[in-house]
């Protein structure tokens, strides 16, 4: 078993047992956010054909060269084609039709001259400049052409996508299953949020606060609920949460103090372990098990602990089992607004959110940064790291963060 | 009639009926992006109890000020607190109890020594150095203290705040009721996603984008399918919406060419047209009126323009009606990358998408920007701003920028 690895490490250790879900065929208006799972290449043009973006009269630019303000050039209008209906006529030399925006060019025009640019009577159209070929003229496929693939495998749904799927007359699409997720909390101090606090205990908040973070990065939470010090219990609950989930999650009896209890379920059960605590403050308590090619992510029972692996290892690695070609924590670099006064003799994940400041990305950090605390989790979206071996940070200093809300 | 308003005076005349919807109780798991309807109030400590953040011995300072490597202190250890039990004894002068991560500090201590700082046998523990009074005691209360304000009226919740909630007890919450916005496709020439496409006809691809981009918001889509440009049928169609929904959106029928049709619709159903048509480009031809103390908003029928208006006029509409108190669209400061070519005789939004380079925000902008293009929109989160009368832009100038992805 390895132990004190780094952020780095742990991640490749996890990323060596990762499968990706399966795949299920869902209504078009249900995508929103989900993982598109094959390549879609589009079958046709979108827009279909040529169309006008504006009201106006379709023409011939070679029939205005000659035309200007004191020698206008007047054609016939051979037909009206409103949205919606196609050109029965071709538009020949001293010809015009008359175009609504969105419709059709008709065969033989090549150009569309705006209304307010012509003055014309029911029959005829009268044009005081040339025009250029092409002018006011949206070819087929502006947006999407034939043959080229529309949207790629692994690619999060937004309402843009969706919207271009729909253009292509795609009513049912290919995503991958949402992978299940179990939530394990184990402890003999905590209970149910439903009952009655008893003096000693805490309420089992952290399987609402990371059922809350799966359901975030599109993965189903199932709660197995709390169970007590116990190996046996502890390793025949992860062993129900295997055979009915994709990963299981626990929180609770890894620190150094209690961790006997947790190897002992996870031998019990015959786990592979992957490590054992991390180079990282807070989340250094954290360990991974591998059984039946299943993920075991044990984490901290102290909230704010586990909220910073759940994002650092978890949420890339469940991303990752979704089928997301964008799975890793984005990275960017920030300037740390308050600054961080307390020295870093190991790396420290600091919470807070990115504020654009004058074009400039700024870390504001939240107050309270404790082990335990949740409340400064609220509301941001970024973790800021802050080297092994930092003094205090001066305000406006530049580091690293990782973005922690969804990547799309 | 008010006419090519600018955004803002069209924001303004729309939020002067801007209803927020009601409240009903939910379960909290189900909570994460609702919108809190009421102020949570703590009304316990969180954590309930002085508690200890590491595996020791809880002890009394005062024991320890004569401690030295050479003199050391001996005390006796009178009970062990696990995680989840209460301490029985008191801990006297010259006493100490053994203390597990997360256990009640017992009464009468006032610090808490690390396992490695001591050495201990079952009975007694030696201490090598004096420690301060409060060392390793974590504050009841300190991650919600009772009787502060635990959560505000009006925030999105993300899964920190639902993990805070839960630890407060709170299995049930009041969250606004999602709007149901009503969503009809003007035009003769749209057709179903699912039908064949015959020449000159194109698919209803507004009412899934913008049906997406409702979810996005946390709004509930209510498909009214597509009608024929008949003023009649069109009316008849919003009345319905109007009958069942917070709010109707309508796409086509709302440029100068065919614009009758849409306003013979609204006088026949009596509704008051608040404005059509803004100073910006795209999304110029957009329509809002009101109806029995509701918004009907007319979009334009091309996909990029409705796209735009959406995100500037109905998003933040619909996330003021759900109750949300940040429902602006966040406004930022970006370079624009490649910079912009065309001039912008009239207000320019831009498509792109949010880049931190170098600690600097930078506007990606997406290719072909047409009014009539969806897939510029995909996996974009910014519309950026170009003012009005500004010739070609150059690469890396400073803009502002509205933020289109949810604020939360």
């Amino acid at each position: 078993m390895k132990t004190m690895v780094s952020l780095d490490e742990a991640s490749g250790l996890m990323s060596e047992t990762c499968h990706v879900t399966g795949i299920e065929n869902i209504a078009l208006m249900e995508a929103l956010h989900r993982v598109l799972a094959r390549d879609i290449l589009a079958a046709e043009n979108v827009p279909p054909f040529d169309r006008s973006p504006f009201d106006g009269y379709a023409m011939r630019a070679a029939d205005l060269a000659s035309a200007s303000a004191e020698q206008p050039v007047t054609l016939s209008v051979i037909e009206e084609v409103p949205a919606g209906k196609i050109p029965e006529r071709t538009v020949n030399p001293g010809q015009a039709a008359k175009i609504m925006t969105g419709s059709p060019i008709p065969p033989g025009a090549d150009c569309v001259v705006k209304f307010e640019r012509v003055s014309a009577d029911g029959t005829h159209v009268t044009v005081p400049a040339p025009f250029q070929s092409g002018l006011n003229i949206i070819p087929a496929g502006e947006d999407i052409e034939r043959g080229t693939v529309a949207a790629k495998k692994g690619t999060a749904i937004d309402p843009a996508l969706i919207g271009l799927l729909a253009s292509l007359g795609i009513a049912e699409i290919p995503v991958y299953v949402r992978p299940d997720v179990a939530i394990l909390s184990t402890g003999d101090e905590i209970v149910s949020i439903c009952a009655d606090l008893p003096p000693g205990k805490i309420r089992n908040c952290n399987a609402y606060a990371l059922g809350g973070a799966l359901r975030a990065i599109g993965a189903v939470p199932v709660l197995l609920g709390i169970v007590r010090d116990e190996a046996e219990a502890i390793g025949s609950a992860i062993m129900e949460g295997l055979r009915d989930a994709d990963m299981v999650i626990t929180t609770g009896g890894v620190s150094v103090g209690d961790f006997d209890l947790v190897r002992d379920a996870l031998q019990q059960i015959e786990a592979d372990v992957l490590f054992w605590r991390v180079r990282a403050k807070p989340g250094s308590s954290v360990l991974a098990a591998r059984k039946h090619g299943k993920m075991i992510l044990c984490l901290s029972g102290s909230p704010g602990a586990a909220m910073v692996s759940f994002q650092l290892l978890a949420a890339p690695y469940i991303r990752r089992m979704s089928g997301r070609i964008r799975w890793r924590n984005e990275e960017i670099d920030v300037a740390i607004k308050e600054g961080f006064k307390k020295p870093s003799p190991r790396k420290r994940l600091v919470r807070g959110r990115l504020l654009i400041e004058e074009g400039r990305a700024v870390m504001a950090v939240t107050e309270n940064q404790g082990n335990g605390v949740l409340s400064s989790f609220a509301g941001t979206n970024l973790l800021g790291v802050i080297p092994e071996g930092s003094g205090p940070v001066p305000p406006g200093t530049r580091i690293k963060a990782y973005v922690t809300q969804d990547v799309r």
